[in-house]
């Protein structure tokens, strides 16, 4: 039992960290003025999707058991409002220190987990629908993010050069 | 073992196959006119990101053990050159058959894995290389080319409207 848990960890713990290693490339590549263009024209900036990135990954650490948000401010004006919203943006500087802040509490309680830790319940489904639904674990919350990540970091991709 | 086993199977096949999903409602809502636009000024057509999604998915096929990929003449003009290589592609109705094709024949044979074959081997690893390194299953490459199409898919995402 134990090793099936072990190696499904891992695996999905080497996805999310490998696949949040090439965006941190990616955006650490980009001047602060990059980050500022739209990805395609009329759409999102790149400030605005690493922005919805961290709120979505701040938004993981309740989810996942680790705690309250550390940037709760980002859910207004990442999540529930639209680039062009006119809501005043952090600077690039700040999302960016955020978006590490945010990754390295993640990675590291996700470090800390012991395989069965992996396949417990997240926080937004009730230990009687766990009983039903044993897929509303950690792991699927890690699988999913990785996807959705990896979704928008494609999007920021198209600022470079 | 076995109950682990196939929990962490459905977690990988719900996240593929949702995504997918999701994938063909965009793919489908475009013209072909629409999908021979760039994402961007200057980069890649929706008719190379699905050509290429295609190739790697049929590429799939014989990774997976699941017998000889189906397309291999799409390896050329979407995998090892570039979309303005100016080699001649297949029609748009052509890729969009294709890709179905493909995922409607991956997804039969990842629907008839048993949670243990999840766990066996990809080909492009040695049994005795698998003994060292037990994540090279299938439900890595699973995971892996999920977070391949999601990252694509966000930038065919940028040709709507």
């Amino acid at each position: 039992m134990d090793n099936t848990k072990q190696l499904t960890a891992k695996i999905l713990f080497d996805l999310f960290t490998q696949q949040l290693g090439r965006s941190n490339k990616l955006i650490d590549s980009f001047t602060d003025e990059q980050l500022a263009n739209e990805v395609s024209p009329g759409r999102n900036t790149g400030i605005y999707l690493l922005g919805h990135l961290t709120a979505v990954h701040d938004a993981m650490l309740p989810l996942l058991g680790f705690g309250e948000t550390q940037h709760p401010e980002l859910v207004e004006i990442f999540i529930k409002n639209p680039d062009k919203s006119g809501i005043a943006k952090p600077s690039a500087a700040k999302i960016r220190e955020d978006w590490k802040q945010v990754n390295s509490t993640l990675v590291a309680k996700l470090t800390a987990l012991t395989p069965d830790q992996w396949f417990e319940r997240h926080t937004s489904v009730s230990e009687e629908d766990f009983q039903k639904e044993p897929h509303c674990n950690r792991l699927n919350v890690v699988a999913g993010r990785t996807t959705h990540m990896t979704y928008h970091v494609g999007q920021m991709a198209l600022l470079s050069k």
